[in-house]
């Protein structure tokens, strides 16, 4: 049995090489496809020269946090966790810039091929483009967490190297996110206000020099953003449930035959191997898609979202019978995977159903009943997702305690490839679309990218409630490992254990202070996306007034200097956000003691998960009730009219919600739990 | 000692009863002074009318829900703490009717004061109209909860009355402030609404039969939901320290002197005293601030809130020292009343300085900006407050323990009679205005009323401050209570307390479904009074089409089919919301068990209170942003243009913010609080 179990736990850097190899094929394919006309390849050279140059900017920034925290780490934890720290952020920027180069050409090539008159044919360009994305992320994470503990497998610091890594993870994922999407939406919202300031200018007019900027911060939120996103919440999972059966005084039997030592043994290595099995089935899952391109591409994409859980859990049931180990597994496995699913269903009916046609409706009386009824659809849409996280936390603990809470957010994240596929998928046809408006390539190019855009964004809705769903479950999994952690290190040095009772008033307070920061992120975030805007609306009122003949179209804007302000404001304000989140953890830990930070994660999970469920639904409602009017299924109504303006403004309230602060606060609760993780052994004694 | 401890006890109901004899003597002050001309009387008398009618309808309901609940409490726990529920119930209605009989008298009065000239007589009718309400509240509540302990004081069943009356007492807060609310804001928005769709219409206009509506809701919300929601807060406060001192295996030493059971005693009937105390300061506030009638109405008001804390500081440590108590008491006291004043004032800040010019600049790049503007500063200002509680509750556990935290909580409240009486002295001068400007009685009288209604606005949000800080406060201990009544009750049945650890699943599962329910609140009551607004649209729409003459002047409109529809609609929108604060509790109490319970509380506790501030805050700052262009303080602004139509919007969406969904939601928190602790026997040995 060892030996076979030895041969598994190199599953997740030989799927993670397969993974990159594909993603390889993919990415040359794409490139090699035929390049459009001179005007469309100007323009999304200026989008992917925008976006790099967002990415190196972000990785000076990072550079310089990563290196002071990486010190940090080595003085107090040693050399070993530094390193693993810059791995697991090196990792995640190396899938960003992979996943960006690919999406970035994969835009114009998507336009192109709709140029040619194939559906099919930019379907598959975009899929191929977003595949290179996701199998980068589910890929480089397996490798690094896998060929870690290949590695260390036998190493006392095991633990600190793993929480490390995830930390690398999630340190990049925040500024990632919360970078992205203050560019993303300061881009967006100002190129939206500027249309209405500066007369004449309609929003993605090609005279706009916002409309470049705008372009690129779908990449670079929605690309780069998300992905960095999915990896640091897969990496967490594994690490959480890694962190439970290498700690915990109560790990559940998996095996009837084995020893205790054996049975931790395949406890820690299970995540990996089950994170591997997931990767396999995503690969499968992505050709099956491909051959399908012919097909509906709503029906393709929404089924390469649900068909992985499906069969991941039939893989785990022939993999757990034939290593004897309990089936209990596959159940956590198949419940976590079926609550992303339904989450995902749920996220797409607040988004895009019936309540958005009532957002819609609430629009005809102004944009004040607009508001508040997109407020309110938020947050009704945060009760089922919360139960669903709840039930999957009830079954996966009734089967497995505490480690089965872990597991089943490594089932809930089994499908990572696709589901970042499908949502770089997004941006890409996005982009496909605003190329071919940019290049005037006419409305029989413009049916195809609309309809593939339109595709992608119901299963961004899909993808959004998967990645919130998970990082809750995460959080709590992640939430247990720490507290397991801080009574495993109080009693090797042969303390009691601390017992983090809920009436202590130290938790208390920890509780108290932890409700306070996702809401100092959600200020934080909007008013950057507020004041970055600003910004750009002067500078595209400047351009309008001092370059003579650009509104005669006899001259070209200067996107440039927009993407530099864009990146510049994000990259100035994301910083706040990120000491917060990476800083409130350390301090309350050190000075309030370990019970404190435990109440203070409990906190800001409570009010973190529902505060990001609610903005990220609520923006994504309001956006559909905008285009719902604009698509003219409001009665009556029609863009430009009262109601339309009204619906705007909900949509640009809407905006920094569902992409700037809603994924920030969901980040948030990942870094500080992680965080609080890898500081557990500093602070267990105090 | 005991003797003369047993002198102390019969203080809440000696002061309680002076209380309503000052307010009788205020009542019959306000009665006899002159009346205004006809149309005056008219306009006052419709206002009173349907007030009185909302207060009748809601009787109604809460008859109804009242003897379910009271049956099931008999069945459960027994005929006397069914009774206490039905007092604890009654009292805060019998404050609310005599609290709103003085309003409704005391607005039209302080308009005759002020046409006869003087400021100084119309700020003592509106402040003595007032005064009636505060003293009502306090004096009841200290009068049922100090009989009550006088009378049962020895008998066995003594924690399930004093919890009986405190969920008697939150029963009807929530139903007092989330249908006073829902009705104001409809009443509110609905007419503000009409007047933009009926053309020609403007908001305060004496056509709109909305107009008289909207006055009934300032009483219905602000006088009658807010005395509701302060008489609640007290007899929690007071409720959670006698559970605590009864039932708590840990109770701090007081006296040195005593014996543990003397000690016990003293604790039991101390957060009384204090409270008694704090009414007797509160009075002689009162009449101070009466006496400086001739003197800036802003600095009489903001002095009465800010002295009696001081007051009661000081004649706490008279007292202790004079009993031979640890002057620990009145540290925490102390602690507490600052605590309550610091948060007011951070209240104030957000809801009147730099925050609101803010808000107000962002209007002018449009509803969009100055919406995402107004949420930003919303989620910001709940960080001091929540520091503020947590800081408190640090200090007063130092000092006292548990018992320390409940009893910091009834020193925050100890002013709250003035708090009360400054808080509907703001509808009393609102509605004045209100009157003045229907009754055409030109800008020397309007300018008066305009003064008095503006010093109300501030005053109110120091009022909300303290309401929303209290509470939180008040839930911490109630939270502790809970907790201790439930191994209490296992301790007295011979089995082991619950460890509530905050790692048990069943706790963190909870902690999930707690969160929600603050946001199920704030969607229900956002949606409910978006539904009863639009509904008054329509009638008042009708009215204009179908009465001929009504936009001439020429024939009266019919308000009392608004009043009736806001009514109802109320009455109906309150049910839902009020039902998941009380069935939340008694569903996962029973089905899911103690802890799963406590989870739910803790989870409720931290998203609750931070989105009551972030609502509450977000509603004033947008409120106080439009009156500050209207005002001319933003240069090129003023009412009616486009940056003011903008600001209207943030208002609007603010209006549900500020007065329906945020103090319901800190309601929410008390209730099911204090319904844990009443289930709590019921539920311990599952």
């Amino acid at each position: 049995m060892m030996n076979s179990w030895n041969l598994w736990l190199n599953t997740p850097v030989v799927f993670g090489v397969l993974a990159l190899l594909i993603a390889a094929f993919f990415y040359f394919r794409v490139l090699g496809l035929e390049k459009g006309n001179e005007t469309m390849e100007r323009i999304a050279g200026y989008i992917r020269e925008g976006a790099m140059a967002f990415l190196f900017k972000q990785y000076q920034v990072l550079a310089f946090f990563g290196v002071v925290v990486a010190i940090l780490i080595g003085i107090s934890l040693g050399k070993i966790p530094a390193l693993s720290f810059v791995l697991g952020a090196f990792l995640s920027l190396l899938a960003g810039f992979i996943g960006m180069k690919a999406a970035t050409y994969a835009n114009v090539k998507t336009t192109q091929a709709a140029r040619g008159g194939s559906k099919a044919m930019a379907l598959l360009t975009a899929l191929d483009g977003g595949a290179v994305m996701g199998l980068a992320v589910a890929g480089l994470g397996g490798i690094g967490l896998g060929g870690l503990y290949l590695i260390f497998k036998d190493d006392a610091q095991l633990s600190p190297i793993l929480h490390a890594f995830a930390v690398g993870a999630s340190s990049i994922a925040l500024f990632a996110r919360i970078g992205g999407g203050i560019y993303t939406k300061a881009a967006d919202v100002g190129s939206d206000i500027a249309g209405k300031v500066i007369e004449n200018i309609p929003e993605d007019d090609p005279r706009n020099p916002g409309v470049i900027a705008d372009n690129v911060g779908d990449n670079v939120g929605d690309v780069a953003g998300m992905g960095a996103d999915i990896y640091e919440s897969m990496v967490a999972a594994i690490v959480a449930a890694m962190a439970i059966a290498l700690t915990s005084a109560e790990l559940p039997m998996l095996m009837q035959a084995a020893d205790l030592e054996m049975n931790k043994t395949v406890a820690i290595g299970l995540p990996l191997v089950l994170s591997a099995v997931g990767l396999a089935v995503s690969i499968i899952c992505i050709f099956i898609a491909r051959m399908l391109k012919h097909m509906d591409p709503a029906k393709v994409l929404r089924g390469a979202l649900i068909l992985p859980p499906i069969a991941l859990a039939i893989a785990s049931y022939i993999i757990m019978s034939c290593l004897g180990i309990t089936q209990a597994v596959t159940a956590v496995i198949t419940v976590g995977a079926l609550g992303g699913t339904i989450i995902g269903l749920v996220t797409d009916y607040y988004t895009s159903s019936k309540p958005v046609s009532r957002i819609a409706e609430a629009a005809r009386t102004g944009a004040g009943t607009n508001v508040i009824q997109g407020l309110a659809v938020g947050m009704e849409s945060v009760a089922i997702p919360m139960v669903v996280v709840a039930i999957v936390a009830f079954l996966a603990n009734k089967y497995l305690g505490l480690y089965g809470i872990a597991l089943s957010a490594v089932g809930m994240l089994g499908g990572t490839a696709v589901v970042m596929t499908v949502d770089a998928y997004g941006p890409i046809s996005d982009n496909a679309g605003g190329i071919s408006e940019m290049s005037a390539l006419g409305p029989e190019v413009r049916a195809i990218t609309d309809e593939l855009d339109m595709v992608g964004n119901t299963t961004a809705a899909i993808g959004k409630g998967y990645a919130i769903g998970s990082a809750i479950l995460t959080v709590l999994a992640l939430f247990s490992a720490y507290n397991i952690e801080i009574n495993h290190v109080r009693s090797m040095a042969g303390l009691g254990a601390i017992e983090l009772v809920l009436t202590d008033p130290k938790i208390l307070i920890g509780i108290l202070l932890g409700s306070i920061l996702p809401f100092l992120i959600g200020s934080t975030t909007m008013l950057a996306v507020g004041k970055a805007a600003g910004a750009i609306v002067v500078e595209i009122g400047r351009q309008f007034r001092e370059i003579p003949g650009l509104m005669e179209l006899k001259a070209e804007p200067e996107p440039k200097k927009i993407v530099e302000i864009a990146t510049a404001a994000a990259m100035k304000e994301m910083i706040l956000p990120g000491v917060i989140a990476i800083l409130g953890p350390v301090l309350v830990g050190f000075f309030m003691g370990p019970a404190s930070l435990a109440g203070l994660l409990a906190g800001s999970l409570a009010v973190g998960a529902t505060m990001s469920l609610f903005m990220a639904n609520a923006g994504g409602a309001w956006d559909n009730a905008k285009k719902y009017i604009e698509k003219g299924k409001l009665a009556g109504e029609k863009k430009g009219s009262d109601t339309h303006k009204a619906a705007v403004v909900g949509d640009m309230v809407g905006d920094p919600f569902k992409d700037t602060s809603g994924p920030g606060i969901a980040i948030l609760i990942k870094v500080m739990s992680v965080v609080s993780l890898l500081i557990a052994p500093l602070i267990a004694l105090l």
